[in-house]
């Protein structure tokens, strides 16, 4: 499949959130029981999925402590709103700050370093800081988000139903490890791992041909067997859903690396 | 620190949890919105640290699809409820397969083998299953359970305040892949991420130098300096709880390992 | 204070949701645990105030198997994506039907009629309906919705710190059952009780005069002393908070009814 | 049916659950966002009757910032760990009187004193109490709990699939209202509306004639037809589901009562 020659440079928004504070309350007075903040952090996780996700984007869990998002098309008053509502129903705040760029990973630098100059992670009195720089309306375009929708080959009859269930995890994350290494490195990309055996790389305007490349980095360094659908959209729910459509035309067709091209245009 | 004579070898009881065709399901007429799984798969893993905690146990997210639970002084009727009240509420079902070892690893193994002979993961005729053995009362001791909780050494000065998050995030997860694949394959010991710069291992009867044998490792292989708290328990409550007051008395006292001796015993 | 001239008839948009086929759901193939049904009703109402709330709608949980909610300001397309989102995280469905009218009452009207049209509550075939008009951008205005928070006077100092707690909430349930009943007969409003001590009214375009009238019929019927603020808005959010603060402005001037002008104008 | 001459005396354990200072956390600084108070309080229910519930316990939202529960079977260290989970997971904290009585409001009675005399619901100073005696495990008998649990007949045809959905409301509203003030007042019990046409009332030891009492107050004071299931267990758990079938033996029968003897014994 040919590259779309409309298809341009990404102009990805990208929200960088952070728990103000969250290491030392974990531990004060006295360390917290581990299943209430795992219940805390993966409640908080739901929930911005949730308030995110409405609004067409997409975050991913990371750390948990620290989340990443692709917000394109929310506006400062979108993210004011996420912020309150957190602060109304959580014994901890966060701060939130969003930049653009024509890489997720220049945008997440300006988003970081924004949040770092505003002080800490474990500052005590920085608390629900919001800053930074959506994109205006009228800036934005059709093509402005690419995704990337991982899952490894044959995981189920492979692994799954074969290796205990953390062997099948460890290929799994040897898997992911190297994937997101080498797609930050060689592609300025930002790569998640969402559950089962499937990760949703954030990407600039890749090809086909950085897919094969990516792919054929992780079967030489991990052994495993990855295939990919690509989607480009106005907004993170647009790009991923077709993200999805092609991973599923990969599964009918055997090809390892699919780029939807027709719903978006 | 002197290893504590008194302590014997380990009787871990773990639990596989495996929702029921799953994958099928995601894609099912049409691929489901990434948002509303992600919110589904972080709040069922919500439920079962709360339902499984409030036991006493612990319970690792691992693949989301797949969770792997450390289940001590959980009978079969506490399995039974807990999966029949995920049924009563979720659209998915899960299955649950619990068996007990020397070794975690060997117990999982154990407990997923029980679920491969009732069929495949994505086998549509095969729903909430519950197979296995758990430790009978009389048999439990104060030592079953050896846990370990890691984390990065200023991960917050070096890393958080300095890059981009994605940049940290890779340091991190850069870590987790070589400690888990080490202490599994070293050490039979089964590692989950738990959100920040934290790990927590689920371990045999391991001593000081093999703490530190595994902290040389991942020093060596990806740069990343770690500190050890361990505890042991009845159960994975107590156990994970010295082991964060271990963890604490290493920030304390500047030692990369910190086993905790005197609290249950 | 004088009503104020400018207001005019109110417009507000109502949607009557409906769990489809709940009653025999809960008892098949047996009776499912209480709490199991406590625990989903109170979510799918929890997420559904964040899902209409975050579009500036309001919800009320009324019955919990079918609920009321004021949604001036979503379309057809945020009715769609609600619904959707429900379907994929909860083991049940439910059915959205949205009518606009002068009054609240109207307006539900309209919104059950059709849901009743489509099929009985208890009616297997039935499921996933989406019906209904809401109001065109065009026609919106900034005095739609009028909504009036109620609470008891001194009802800490009265009840909750005097009586035992069965008896307060004797006491706020007489006060919500008469007034709910006699603003639906008198005043054509749609009256929720909210939690504490407090009801919310969706209410046509009423005046001080009518809110006095109401009070009074509560107290001479059972006794129980209330006042309001109440506010007008272009969406249920904007009017409801306008509301609170206007009963604010009655616990610090100790009027029994205060209808906040200002702000939405 | 005649009423079994083994059963005796009831014994209830209540315990009174009060969000500390609640209401003026509500309005501070500003009033919060209403779809945010409702998301934390249906939310905190929730795991209420998660916490209370998978210890067979049963808890209702009453006003939601006050709620009771019957927690036969959970001791002092149970209560106290709910009240810590809680603590460590949302922006409030919450107070817990627990006592026993022969009749559900004299258990209550005391409940409320205790918590009543450690301050009031709006004392800034008054945080986390935790008061009162629970029954002694050898105390405990089959038969402390018995649980009602009372729909109303035909609703759905009568009421949901005819009127609007607000005038289906207020008939059951209406009836919960007659039957919750008659059932304290009449019968030393408390019943709590638990959504749809559902009323799970906690009692004494009544018999049949004094259901069948009930159900004629409510009959004649408000026009509403309502049918009762009655269980008796040594939990909550045990005496709601046997009431639950009872319950299902009325819709088989027609019967108006139903006492159910023999699953518990």
């Amino acid at each position: 499949m040919l590259r779309n020659e409309r298809w341009t440079v990404t102009n990805t928004q990208i929200t960088h959130i952070q728990i103000d504070n969250y290491g030392p309350w974990t531990v004060t007075p006295e360390p917290r029981r581990e299943v209430d903040l795992q219940t805390l952090q993966s409640r908080l996780y739901a929930d911005l999925a949730q308030l995110f996700g409405n609004r067409d984007g997409y975050i991913f869990f990371s750390r948990f402590d620290n989340m990443i998002a692709v917000t394109n098309g929310l506006d400062e008053a979108a993210h004011a709103l996420i912020q309150e509502s957190v602060g109304n129903r959580y014994p901890v705040t966060m701060s939130l700050s969003v930049a653009t760029g024509t890489t997720p990973v220049s945008a997440l630098g300006t988003a970081t370093e924004q949040l770092q100059e505003a002080g800490s992670a474990q500052d005590k009195g920085r608390r629900e800081v919001l800053r930074g720089q959506t994109i205006d309306e009228q800036f934005r375009k059709e093509t402005d988000v690419q995704l990337a929708h991982f899952d490894v080959d044959d995981a189920t009859e492979k692994y799954t139903d074969q290796l205990n269930e953390f062997d099948t995890f460890i290929q799994i994350e040897q898997g992911y490890a190297s994937l997101m290494k080498y797609m930050r490195e060689a592609h300025d990309s930002l790569s998640f791992f969402v559950g089962g055996d499937n990760v949703i790389a954030v990407c600039p305007d890749l090809d086909e041909a950085d897919y094969h490349d990516a792919i054929n980095h992780v079967r030489e360094e991990v052994d495993v067997e990855l295939k990919v659908g690509v989607g480009r959209g106005r907004t993170a729910a647009t790009a991923g859903m077709d993200a999805k459509h092609a991973l599923e035309t990969c599964r009918a067709t055997g090809e390892a690396v699919t780029i939807e091209t027709g719903t978006t245009e």
